[in-house]
Parts: structure tokens; sequence; C-alpha cells
């Protein structure tokens, strides 16, 4: 690790002290004093997960593994704003730990996804569109009001992309997750980090202009955007002009399921479309894996053989040769998995320990 | 820095020994024992740093600050291969030692920017185009045979892009530098760490696919690629077509730098075809500062307007709200400045101070 005896030693004790590593039996000597063995304890304590969805909201509480111990689902809509929201999240929080016979005390940090914008390092949300009355929302300081642990807030595609790397490709250092649903964004990891960009916005590519889209108007005020032409509403419009009666992006994915042909083609050509657009952030990011998740990709095959066709077809043969496009396996639970990742790596971090540390002393 | 004093102390004296910080005098208490101060000393020692472009080659001897203190430029094919070009090398670094006064114990690192995809954890070249005979190099066992220190390689634009953020943006930690001349690429940087992917190629942009460019062939066998609509020889060939006489991509620097209007028209345009890339990556990667450098970006304002309409127009504006596009300061220089910079940050790692500490025990 780079780091004296001494300095070693001094960790390891304050670890021992919270609980966090037990001794683990003693260990055969290479020469030298008889090494001291220790092993994570998982148990020891635990962290609330939440992703908040436009509609739905996913609460848990993990170990320190990301193990689930007891989860709640809810419908709940952001936009009823803050107050409520928050609301609801700490009374989840108080039951999850009732469920799971757990003290108050035991909770040693929080993760939110919140669909929307968000500056990581303070925990507020950025002119969130879809989020009225959240804006600089001071969310952390919020819930700190009920449960004095450090709550660390990110973006909800962010997250799902953490919970599925964490999760089914911890091997993975370089990465995109898709989530095609009723919007089209990504979380990207490179060099095994999360990157947010300045304003927190990366990954925020359901406005990128696709190829062959030219004049199809989107709703913010661009033509040919990604989401104008491959997100669940303009699936739903244009199944509509085929007559097929479609409203909502249920209604899609319902269809798709049923074998629908005029759905499979729709959504087929979908895929194509984002195809484009992964083909773009394929050549520039060269990850290993592309993940497609959200609600559009549990569909079935159709969308990915469409994304697939294009990839393979307009990427660098340098950037496909080992590249895989799969389906998300985390699936609806990459969220609140990935928020609880976020809290155990930041409850696990040298700062952290160092700031248990002192209030233990 | 969250070590104990104890390996402070021991990292000081390793320092001391390798003359890398010397003694800065006594230091006013804050109360306990007085401190002690010490400053780097960045002409303790000198890096080797070499920018190897298709048909240039600069060389460059740089103190641990990366102030140049020599410099050699040549006309080099890359395309001799790496027997020729890199006995120039170590021709140049000798010279380059000789010229600025130096022992040879005093290199204590090399940095070498290729035109080409590099696997930089072993420094070798992976399908390169332009570089016959380069494919899978191994570049730094070649110089090692002549100089005994690390040889640290990466992609020509890669290098680029440390060199500018280091010299002129050091407090910008997310940056996209984009090179347009002959070819088009980029290098990015992101949580102020270089991404380079998981093969090498992150940044390579020039066979995105461009709106409304369908139906242009590129060399690479697909249509309506960046590179194909918008690099030097694209904007050549469009001249021709005016009836202007352009064979190459510096005669249509000259002419921009003539004032004639149709290159001017040219330049623009592909400054509008490189916008809609830069757009997405944007959206993609919100950095706070896009840099365009390379040699058609040294032929005005004309490029750089071009973009900044699409991007302002196309970019979400969350994404935009702070982002600047800027032409390179750093320039001609900027890839041997970010050559300087890739050996200096491994001379001063803490692994390469461990080792180094064990030769000197």
């Amino acid at each position: 690790m780079g780091l004296a005896r001494s300095t070693v030693a001094a960790r390891i004790e304050v670890l021992l002290r919270l609980g966090l590593v037990i001794p683990h039996g003693g260990a055969r000597s290479t020469g030298g004093r008889p090494p001291s063995l220790f092993a994570m304890n998982p148990s020891a304590r635990v962290v609330a997960a939440v992703d908040l969805g436009a509609t739905h909201a996913v609460a848990a509480l993990t170990d320190l593994a990301g193990t689930v111990l007891a989860e709640i689902r809810a419908a709940l809509d952001i936009a009823d704003g803050p107050d409520v929201v928050l609301a609801w999240v700490a009374g989840a929080v108080e039951d999850l730990l009732a469920r799971a016979k757990r003290p108050v005390r035991d909770l040693i940090a929080m993760g939110i996804g919140l669909p929307g914008p968000v500056e990581h390092s303070t925990g507020r949300p950025i002119n969130p569109p879809i989020m009225p009355g959240w804006d600089r929302h001071d969310v952390p300081a919020h819930l700190q009001r009920t449960f004095p642990v450090p709550v660390l807030i990110d973006n909800d595609v962010n997250i799902m992309a953490l919970g599925e790397q964490r999760t089914h490709l911890p091997d993975v250092p370089n990465l995109i997750f898709l989530k095609v649903a009723t919007g089209i964004g990504a979380g990207i990891i490179s060099g095994n980090q999360l990157q947010r960009g300045a304003q927190g916005t990366a990954g925020d590519l359901g406005h990128v202009r696709v190829a062959g889209a030219d004049g199809v108007l989107c709703r913010c005020g661009n033509e040919g955007c990604l989401e104008a032409v491959a997100a669940g509403p303009a699936l739903a419009a244009g199944l509509r002009e085929l007559q097929v009666q479609a409203a909502t992006t249920q209604d899609v994915i319902d269809l798709v399921r049923q074998g629908d042909r005029d759905a499979l083609q729709v959504v087929r050509q979908a895929g194509r479309d984002i195809g484009e657009v992964v083909a773009t952030s394929v050549n520039l990011l060269n990850p290993s894996v592309v993940v497609i998740g959200g609600r559009l990709a549990d569909a079935g095959e159709h969308l990915l053989a469409g994304i697939r066709e294009v990839v393979y077809q307009r990427s660098l043969p340098l950037a496909t040769q080992h590249l895989q496009v799969v389906a998300s396996r985390a699936g609806a639970h990459a969220g609140v998995l990935g928020a609880a990742f976020l809290a155990i790596d930041h409850a696990l971090s040298p700062e952290a320990i160092e700031a248990a540390s002192a209030s233990v002393a």
C-alpha cells in the first residue's frame, strides 16, 4: 500500500474499534514477525440507498458488501417537490431500519439517485427539467436533519452505471451504461471512475443530433435529437402513425412483448438511431462494454439488435474488436444498488474512516 | 496527506537524498515542534520529451517543472519504421544532453508521443494506420538499450491535451483537446485524468458520422465521416471543385492566411461540421473547455467561429453555460510539453520514488 507499518497499524486499530474489520485467526509466517489477518465485517454497519425516478421510488437498506437487507417500492411523483419526496425518503429509511431490526446508529451513510443533473460535490440538483421546486435544493442538509450521516447524491443514470459495474462487471474499468425509457441518458465509467463532467451533466446524450433525423422537432427546441426519434414517447407516436394504438412507453413495451410486428420494427429502428450515438460514444471513449438498460431494453432483443447493427458498422475496428454490447443484468435494481455503492465507497474512504475515528476516540 | 508523520519523514529523506527536494529555510511555528520547509528542486534532474508526427519530429530536454532547456526539430518520416526513427530519437537525446551540458545520469525518464493508437501500459503502438513496421513494437525496451530509464509512450493528441492543460489550463480538470490537421483527433481529460479507454483509442473522432454528410466516401470505407468532410485533404479537394488550386493541407492554410474568400468559406463550413461532433462530445463529457489545436486551427479564427456556431446551437444549455471554446495557446509546443509532463509525472510518482530510493540506498 506504500504506507509505513505504523500507519497501517493505526488505521487497522480504528477499523477494529469501529467494528468494520474483525480479526480472522492467525496466519503462517513467511519469515519474521507472524502476520495478523483481518477480514472486512460487512454486517457491522448499513447504508440506505434510494433511487428516485420521475414517478417511482425504490429505497433499500444494504450491508457494506451491497447485500440488500430490506427494500420498499412506491409510486411517488418527483414533481411533488423536495418536502414531500424527502419526507417519504426519511420515513422509508426508518421503516427499513425497523424491518431489518437495525438501530439508527448502525446507519453509516445514505446514497440517493435523482432524475436530473446533480452537482455531486454539494448534492444539489441544478436546473433539473422534470423536478420543479428542486433547483439547488440542499438535499444532504435536508435529510441530515433526520439522519446525521453523510448523504451522497448523484444522477439516476450515473448510479445505474455504478450499480451495474459493481455487481456484474467489477473488472471492467471502461464502460457506458445507456438507459432507454421515456428519456435517454448515459452513465460513463472511464479509468474505473464515474465521470460527471464540469457541471454534472456528462452522459446527457438524449439531445445529440442523429444523422437522418433532420426535421423531427424535439421538445428541447432543436431538430433531430435522439430522444425525439428513439425514446418511448417518440416510438408511441410512430406507432400511432401506423394506426396502432399506443399512448405511452408502457404501451410500446406491451406491444413488443406481444410480438406486434409494427412495434418490433419501430423498436429496431430506434435501436439503429441509438446505435449512431453509441457508435460516436464508442469512438470517443473506447469502452470495453456498452450496457443497455431502462424499460425499453427490458422489452427484448430487438432494441439491442438495432444498436449492435449500427455500432459494429460505424465504430472503428480497433474500438469494436473487443467491444461487447449487452443488456443490463442488474435491471430494475441497477439504480438502488448503485446508490448503495455510492454510500459504501464514501463510508469506507480513508477520509470518512479518519472522521469517524475522531468521533470514536 | 493522510500519512503518518514517520511516513512523511521517510519519504522526504528519500527525496533529499535524490536531490529532488532541498531544504528551504525555517518557518514560524504555529505551536508545537517548529516545522521544516522543503522546496522542489526542479533542476535536479531532466526528462527527454519527443513528439513524433507523420513527417516531423520535435525532441526537447526539460527540467522537472517542464521548462525547456534545449530543443531539436527535424523532418522525419514515421513510415521509415522504428529502427530508423528510434535511432534518430536516441541521437537527438544525446545531442540535447550535450547542448544542455547535463550528464546522462541526470536523465530520469523519457516521454514520447506517436501518431497512432498506443497501449499506454506497455508502450506498444497497436495497429497504427500510418506507421508501417511499428505494430506492437516494444518502444520502451528499444530505447532502454541506450537509456536505462522509464520510457512512457502515448498517442500524439493525448500528449497535446496534457501539454495544453499543464501549461495553460492547470485548474481545468475536464477538457477536450481537438487536433485539426491532415487528420482529426481528440485528447480527453476527465476528472483531471487523461482518458485512454480500453484499447488506447479514446478520442478517435475522425470517423464519427456527421449529419448532412451522407454520400461522402471516407478512406476508412464508411460514408459521412468527419475527416472525409473537414480534415485538410477534404478542404483542399473542396477548393479544387471551386477551381482554386490547393493540393495539400498547407495550401489550404496559405490560402486562408491570404484571405482567399473560397478558402475562408470552406474552412468555416469545416468548423460547422466539426462543431456537430464537438457538440456531441460536449453533451457526452461536459468539459468546461474545448481547445482547438493542430495546423488548421493556427490558420485563424474562421475554423473556431464555425465550431462555436454549432456547439452553442446544438449542445445542452447546462453543458454550454460555462463552456469555453478556445484556440490552443501551447500551439506547436503542446505535444512535446505533454510528452515532458508524461515523463515528469511518472518520475515523481510515489512508485518511481520508491524504486529510485532502493537504488540509492
